[in-house]
């Protein structure tokens, strides 16, 4: 498909895609009579009114013009004469079997090494955590001695330099895997792979040193203690794998396995890149149905049963293949209990009432607002990185300040607040020696417990704990403080997820929410703040993704329960309507500030009542059926087309300004184009011995609507 | 759309559906020149081939034909000049935002007129069995006296012959409610759903009556004693109530209440009817997510996010209902806990090993193997059905036959089999005094509990009993005996789903492999039958009616917990692809023989290189854009076509033997030609007066692909 209408502005040095350079024909005006002229000056007044209007929202928002770097992927099946041939053979049936049981080899794979990928990155993640922990802290805190604590500061500044030194070196792993070898690596990857998804090619989106990059960067940016997920960027290395392994070869390594040739071609990738990234939400949340729903929902454009069916298969493997790992590295071999990469634990309490239905809505529309203040203040901010932060020096400095702003902050509120509990209280609170600090013996720091936890252990004790496990001032300040943070991460040149942040400040305004209508209603007994953190993080989710139906399966899977499942869904769903009334979501805002042309579900409002023919140049670069090798070579030097409409005749009309194409009789591909030169595929003409060719020309009335690389 | 081409049989007392009455062109046959000539004899020799292929196929399958009772729905938006002024105004998007507004209301509505109707049967169906169990034989046994049992027969005969005439008695209620009142309203009624969901109009499938002899038939059925499940008509009824509630009006009762007149349309109807498919789906096994994908597995010819999430939403409300009605029906009103009808209890020991996948597998080939055997001998019976017994009187004799059969093979098997286990054996058996029959004081029968149990209990009780509750020759009888009264079951005119027995069925055999597999390998511990019983059961249904994703997710779901996801998508895939080995899915064979013309998504084998013009007929039943009213009256009484092509002209072809209809302009739909006539629509032609009239003109070259209900 080439260029789409509208919207395109193109760069100053590519040269105008919609421009036929070698049609060979000047536009005629000649004015026949009076009724076509006036046909054409109404035309020309639409057209100037179109373009006035288009120009206008060009002055007023920079930032609404798609980039000329991205072309379509190519979805339709070349069926062709050689094709129908080749189907007509006796053996076509064993072909189609294999190609078909290759397709499910190749799923396996994905679901696989998907699974090894995540796990790579949760045990990565572990060592880290591990070397922070229980070497440098534990080792600097014995020297401080038992004491001096609470009294010498002294020492825990050089606590405090210790950690946020170490942070600062992870994060710059990170930050410079990005900069410097693979900038696609950087973000969540989730609006890259939706556009992919949904047709566009983005450059290097899907090839093998991403993978490595993210895979590596991430482990790096959460172990250095940044407001990020690993559950992001994960579905982006989902996403590779299934590329890589469909491809049986790597650009970055120069290597071709010579296996699965027949899948090479945008149709077979994407469905592949799907399976990959379904087994990435897969992996990371340990939801294999929502990792389908994921796929569907935001790969939207397409919707085939077999293609889900062996999406899911990938799923449901690298679901098992990551819980199989995790639980031989937890010295658990063999048993296949269900965990994923984050697990937010099971609600022993699973019921809830009628009336908190209310409470759940009202919770759905504070995410809603939130979602979309974060969203707002994360678009404004990421635009003025685009104009200020451009270096990569620059950059890199950008991602060492949020490293060690974050280290800092997490200290700081230590300092602050004090919220000592008794050990005790919270059973699912893990009692390292970090988590103690001031507090005396026989209690632990609320506060620590939060900030210095695994993220996802955060989000199990918010969700888990009993009613005082957290004071009110610290959840208000880390809900604060983590919303702030997350805001200022999401766009800075690591690897990063927004789920799991998002998540973590969600809950503890939503166990907030519940820890104060337990208050003002004491009559009512049985309130448990953990469901409405639930609730909350849910809501905040929503509020800035906007994703739905997948979301509500990914909670529900990643709570191992369906009970919630209402609740769930109508928090997700008001959180989305109170959102888009004030903005879109945070993927759809990322994809257009990196000026991709995707095409959404619904048409642009403006757009509704203007016909495709308003908006599309009718002077297109066309071929005619039998074309000189000279004219080829002429187009694909001066234009970038991904394709050619392949007309009856290219002729000057008598009557109309444009030429008369006659009848559209199919579309030929550049790929293809290039394919029949290399192999000099073309009719030398005896007659004019200087000019090569008859070069393509179609046998039969067959061809109609079918034209391809023959 | 029009009638499809290719397979169409026309019954001889219909008119030729391709043939235009009134074109007024006979069939011109000047051989201008030998290669159109030339041209023409390849052609007709192919069509010849063709049909003499199609007369082969006819003679030897005669059920392999389409009847000409079905005609398409219409999904085509008819965008015509009125729409797109309609477009521009104003209010327009107030109009469009209370639509959006009115879609979820009425999926709301969906969802709660659903879950009425799944308590409807469920507690219906509870009743009759408290009044089989609690009045009749509670009253019998007691009168046959304590000291008369195990020793006197006699008295047990009295007991069997009123269990069974009970039963009866119920089946015909079921039987005379689908036979006279609505015959649609048969069997499960999820091969209905599929064709209506795929564009098909099937008569009378939404209607009113029909859901009313679903709903009160399934009741009597399933209390009848029959091999039956009430999950499938569970589907069938939500259908009906989307279909009835986006209406706004009911056919059977006349009633119109004014109410939702946009949603009065094909498509839009279609999409209410997927949301309350799915929300059946999700009432009867309490499975939200299942019923959604249950609706995009079974009507896979659309995807649309927006709609996907409506059904998502209708699901969960409808699940919600039903859990509220329930609990307040058994006495714990307001809680929310979540059951559904079939709840198949939750597993405690969740987990199992690596090295039981290729049991599972094994499992999975046996599933398909007698899915594919079932799935023969059930189309096979029904085709002699069709041909033998076609009276009404024979089909409600066979019903009765049928009811008689189950009860007494039941008491045989309870007298043949002495199962006596200790009480406490099994925790799970509910210990009412029928299934003590002849054991001894502190036992009981374990035959006679899977027997007279509630189906739904006996899966559970197959599902999370100890491994000694049932002996292998119980098992072994029970299964065979499921099996093949299922089989005569499905088919025979009552409502009655195939779920349940199918999974009884697998149920059983599959623990019967568990205790097998314990047996052999005795050093292994930790083998639970029950896990096997599960994967047999998913098997079994799997190999009968080849559903794959949407059924994992029902499994997951109605087991509470995903741990198992992975093991049944495997039975589940292995079933399928062993299955179809054989033959197609039991509802694809049932839709094939009520000769409805479905597409699947699949085209057949030998059809793979068939072009459409090869199949279709040219000269079609066309319009011009003007049109004389003589002329379309002419046609709408001489033909039954939903719509006609609107061309540019219809003249005789100088070289072609077909008309020349130049270019295709629009479509019209056969009820916008009767409205325009209803409503008198059309121009007086002063010039000639005994003819009407120019009935319909397009304006402008605007109109071009979009004629329509000007």
């Amino acid at each position: 498909m080439a260029a789409r209408g509208g919207r395109i502005r193109t760069s100053s040095n590519s040269i105008d895609p919609n421009e036929d350079p070698v049609a060979g024909l000047e536009r005629v005006m000649s004015s026949s009579n009076l009724q076509d002229s006036a046909r054409r000056r109404r035309r020309r007044e639409d057209e100037l009114l179109f373009s006035r209007q288009f120009d206008d929202s060009e002055r007023t928002d920079s930032h609404e013009a798609l980039s000329a770097r991205y072309e379509s992927l190519n979805y339709e099946v070349s069926e062709n004469s050689l094709y129908r041939e080749a189907e007509k053979k006796p053996y076509h049936q064993m072909t189609l079997w294999r190609i078909s049981r290759n397709r499910w080899l190749v799923c396996f794979l994905i679901g696989v090494f998907t699974a090894l990928v995540a796990a790579f990155i949760d045990i990565m993640v572990d060592y880290s955590k591990d070397i922070k922990f229980n070497w440098i802290l534990k080792y600097l805190i014995s020297k401080c001695g038992e004491e001096e604590r609470g009294t010498t500061a002294g020492c825990m500044w050089t606590v405090m330099i210790a950690w946020i030194g170490y942070n600062c070196l992870l994060v710059a792993i990170a930050a410079m895997l990005v900069i410097y070898v693979a900038p696609i690596a950087g973000g969540s990857g989730i609006p890259q792979i939706k556009c992919y998804l949904n047709g566009i090619a983005i450059p290097e989106v899907v090839r093998l040193k991403t993978l490595i990059s993210k895979a590596v960067g991430v482990a790096c940016s959460v172990g250095g203690g940044l407001c990020a997920g690993k559950e992001g960027p994960m579905i982006h290395s989902g996403a590779v794998v299934g590329a890589g392994i469909s491809q049986g070869k790597s650009y970055s390594l120069g290597i071709d396995f010579g296996v699965f040739r027949e899948f090479r071609n945008d149709r077979e990738r994407r469905d592949f890149v799907s399976a990959g990234a379904a087994a990435g939400v897969a992996a990371a949340f340990g939801a294999p149905i929502g990792g389908v729903l994921f796929s569907l929902e935001e790969g939207a454009s397409f919707w085939n049963q077999n293609l889900t069916w062996r999406m899911f298969f990938s799923s449901m493997i690298s679901t098992f293949t990551v819980n199989w790992i995790l639980s031989w590295f937890n010295g658990r071999s063999g048993w296949l209990s269900w965990t994923g990469l984050a697990n937010f634990g099971v609600f022993e309490d699973k019921e809830y009432n009628v009336w908190e239905i209310p409470l759940f809505l009202l919770i759905g529309v504070i995410g809603g607002v939130l979602g979309a203040l974060f969203n707002y203040l994360n678009t404004r901010l990421t635009e003025y990185r685009k104009i200020y932060v451009s270096s990569k020096l620059g950059r890199l400095f950008e991602c060492l300040l949020v490293a060690a702003v974050s280290g800092f902050l997490g200290f700081l509120t230590i300092f602050a607040v004090d919220d000592c509990q008794p050990i005790g209280v919270n059973p699912t609170a893990t009692s390292n020696q970090i988590n103690r600090m001031w507090c005396k013996k026989g209690e632990y720091s609320a506060v620590a417990s939060l900030f210095f936890q695994n993220p996802e252990e955060s989000v199990r004790s918010l969700f888990h704990s009993p009613i005082n496990s957290f004071g009110a001032t610290t959840l208000i300040i880390f809900s604060i403080e983590y919303f702030l943070l997350t805001l200022w991460t999401f766009g800075i040149s690591v690897p990063s997820g927004l789920f799991i942040p998002a998540l973590l400040s969600g809950a503890a305004w939503g166990r907030l929410f519940g820890i104060i209508v337990e208050r003002l209603f004491p009559s009512i007994t049985g309130i448990d703040p953990g469901k409405y953190a639930l609730a909350g993080a849910a809501a905040q989710l929503g509020g800035i993704v906007r994703m739905t139906i997948s979301l509500t399966a990914i909670c529900m899977e990643a709570t191992k329960d369906i009970t919630f499942g209402l609740p769930i869904m109508l928090v997700l769903m008001v959180a989305k309507w109170v959102g888009d009334i004030f903005n879109e979501g945070l993927y759809d805002a990322h994809i257009d500030l990196a000026e991709v042309p995707i095409l959404g579900w619904n048409p642009p409002k403006m757009s509704r009542n203007i016909l495709a023919d308003r908006v599309m140049r009718k002077d297109v670069v066309a071929l005619e059926r039998r074309e000189r090798v000279s004219r080829i070579v002429e187009i694909l030097r001066s234009t970038l087309h991904h394709g050619f409409p392949v007309v009856d005749r290219i002729e000057e009309s008598p009557i109309e300004s444009l030429p008369d194409y006659g009848r559209l009789k199919g579309y030929i591909l550049r790929s293809q184009l290039f394919k029949l030169l290399e192999n000099r595929i073309f009719v030398e003409d005896g007659s004019s011995s200087n000019l090569p060719a008859d070069f393509y020309e179609c046998q039969d009335d067959d061809e109609i609507g079918n034209v391809g690389g023959a």
